[in-house]
């Protein structure tokens, strides 16, 4: 399927249309779905009414933004006024909001098209989806926002919005084999999220390339800024391709259990940065690279009582709605939280401060920071996989982009472009330009 | 009415119980609450049912925390899972959630007995609410957390729970002669707010005693903690009374406007505390604390710009749901964000920054800040009066105490205790010897 704006210039020619557009998505939809399972739930009818309008608006030569006409889904733990918000527990069985989701409301306002929402693990980690992964359907599509990513490399939908508190949105993207952006926090309003753990986790964009991820996230960001108190999302409104010079390399935790045949298409594909004249440095070239790699590998100390403490609430109200039907390992770390202190939770908060001086330590070294999304392949069966490559930006506050630039054995694998906060433009650019040159590697 | 505090010690002796605590709240309110009309919805059944609850544990010697047995009343703006949330907005009739706010759960698993939700102004700003003043009846009790102080100053609830974006908490509970916390930004956890605008929004107590203040934050904090990312509220569980050695006295913008009767009590209250020992310094003895005192006077250039931006979701979605079933002046306000760019909002915020660096400039000067709650008695009519006390606070997400010390012609005015973030507890000591020497003056 063909990227939604280059498709937004032929609505504009009169050569295609909204309606036809959201009809492929459809016919995509019916041959996949079925097997993919990536929705929770949909409304064709709604959509093609609000596909109409917006053809209707281009045929008046008058689209309300770069996003109208454009389908998208989201994730079941992000409120819509159309949908129950459910998060695949039996507890939250049609559990009904009146007002959409910041984001939802930023993009229907500019014509976009809510198609439906998308599946994610029970509570974001309990039970996984019955989603299963575009390229094998015996494999996972990765989690939590499983069938987020799944509806998007199923070109069921050209964009959807997911989240993510640890690896939520780096890992399902590069199983799926898609673009996706995890932004600085606070750079996109998360407003309107029913389950929010830890505190920096943010709202995320997927799509199949660069350029609409980056529109749609500026989209939201005009429109309703980002986290209130945050400066929002900066950069211009379209990305331009941008050759980076120098490129720090990241182990993090995630190196030493990545499986060898990813390891060496990683650094295969570094060679070919090199071979084009980007500068690659690693901990091996700087003690400050080495001290900031060491403080990654601190985040398991921290980083579970963290969330456990913070998602306390409403995590036990809804434990105390029935305990029975919660999946007993996620019950078990939901109440870690309930046997913790306010002082043992200050305690993780510090680790984590400490962790983020280390990474200010190292800034403006290069242009970005480079390494794997994921350290194996999409799972067979029903695990979600590792998360240990999305610990860095989540606990750095820090923007992200997964390119799906690499391959192994047929399944798809995700670079990812990882920077300080604010870099998210830069990184957009950097990964615009990797897409154009590296595209059609194997 | 005794505090619920002194309550406690009888109803471990046996010598009073939960129940009949909660019974006089009632008759207090069958006397009452006809003319105050502090309440949008009550619940006496379910509320004897927990105060019996809570009797049977005390009477096994086995009360679940310090608030075990306390009833309380929540703003209407914070969810709760037995009522509705409405804002007093026709447009959220009905409007209901499956899930407590945070500190709803935190106090209600403590044993505290929720009794029903308070009044506030129409989507917290609009059309006032109906709410009588307490102390006569001609007049406002504030707001916008109306019906929380009303209900508190009545002797209907030992404790209510508000919110102060502006002067919401400072102000109704000054009109309303009770002690409030408006506590240190987000020390004490907001999650369940339906409407909070603008992001140093915090959650406050009511209350008419500083000892049940401080349990009722206190129990918060210890069980949910402060807002997720935040280290949460310092201190003890219980208040120690202490002499303050100085304090700067602040007039803020307020002091211009305040009537000449409200400005001589407040110069005499400074004069006794003077005859006490607590040195007094101002804007006259240090160019620092007039750098500050003019900073504070930047507040109106850029609040309102904030707050309009921050509020523009979920607001225009509830404006679109009905426009004109919202106050005129309000949809004007709310509009204002729709113009905003996120470059100005940018704006605001650093203008925002600039006054926090200022105020933590003379931080270490002085045990705390002393000005006024509210520059004019309770307003007759419906204006709920200025909020202009209240804005330092807010914009530098201090703590501030009320302390209900004054009066003017029969009716309560309050001192105001500020401090730098984390202050809370070292505020309310010195809140609680205030009290413990100057409550009898007139």
């Amino acid at each position: 399927m063909r990227s939604f704006h280059d498709s937004v210039s032929d609505f504009i020619a009169g050569t295609d249309n909204p309606r036809l557009y959201l009809e492929r998505c459809l016919e995509h939809m019916a041959a996949r779905e079925p097997d993919i399972k990536a929705f929770v739930v949909m409304d064709a009818a709604a959509a093609r009414a609000a596909a109409d309008a917006s053809t209707a608006r281009y045929r008046d030569g008058r689209p309300l933004s770069l996003v109208d006409g454009m389908p998208f889904a989201v994730k079941d733990l992000f409120k819509t006024a159309d949908f129950p918000t459910e998060l695949n527990s039996p507890l939250l069985k049609g559990n009904r909001h009146a007002l959409d989701a910041a984001h939802v409301y930023a993009l229907r306002q500019g014509g976009a098209v809510l198609l439906g929402k998308t599946t994610l693990p029970e509570l974001g980690s309990g039970r996984p989806a019955a989603t299963r992964n575009p390229f094998d359907l015996a494999r996972s599509p990765g989690g939590s926002s499983s069938g987020t990513a799944a509806a998007v490399g199923a070109a069921m939908v050209p964009m959807a919005i997911g989240n993510q508190g640890r690896g939520s949105i780096l890992r399902p993207s590069s199983f799926c084999g898609i673009v996706a952006l995890k932004p600085t926090f606070g750079a996109l309003h998360s407003g309107g999220m029913l389950w929010r753990s830890p505190s920096y986790s943010v709202l995320g964009v997927h799509a199949g390339n660069t350029t609409d991820v980056w529109r749609t996230a500026w989209r939201i960001a005009t429109i309703v800024g980002g986290d209130p108190g945050q400066p929002g999302l900066y950069g211009e409104p379209d990305l331009k391709a941008r050759k980076p010079t120098r490129l720090i390399r990241l182990d993090t935790a995630g190196w030493a259990i990545t499986e060898t045949p990813l390891q060496e298409k990683f650094e295969a594909f570094l060679r070919d940065l090199q071979d084009r004249d980007v500068d690659i440095v690693s901990r091996h070239d700087n003690p400050d690279i080495e001290a900031f790699e060491a403080a990654l590998t601190t985040i398991p100390d921290f980083q579970p009582d963290l969330a456990a403490w913070e998602i306390k609430w409403p995590a036990l109200l809804i434990r105390d709605m029935g305990r029975d039907q919660i999946n007993k390992r996620l019950v078990e770390r939901l109440e870690t939280g309930e046997t913790m202190s306010l002082d043992d939770y200050r305690q993780s908060l510090e680790a984590l401060k400490k962790l983020r001086t280390t990474f200010a330590a190292i800034k403006g070294r290069a242009d970005a920071y480079i390494t794997l999304s994921t350290p194996t392949p999409p799972p067979i069966g029903t695990s979600t996989g590792d998360s240990v490559f999305g610990d860095p930006s989540s606990c750095l506050e820090a923007p992200a982009w997964n390119l799906p630039l690499l391959e192994s054995a047929g399944l798809p694998m995700g670079i990812q472009l990882l920077g300080h906060p604010h870099d998210d433009y830069a990184l957009g650019c950097q990964g615009r330009w990797m897409m154009e040159t590296f595209l059609s590697r194997g």
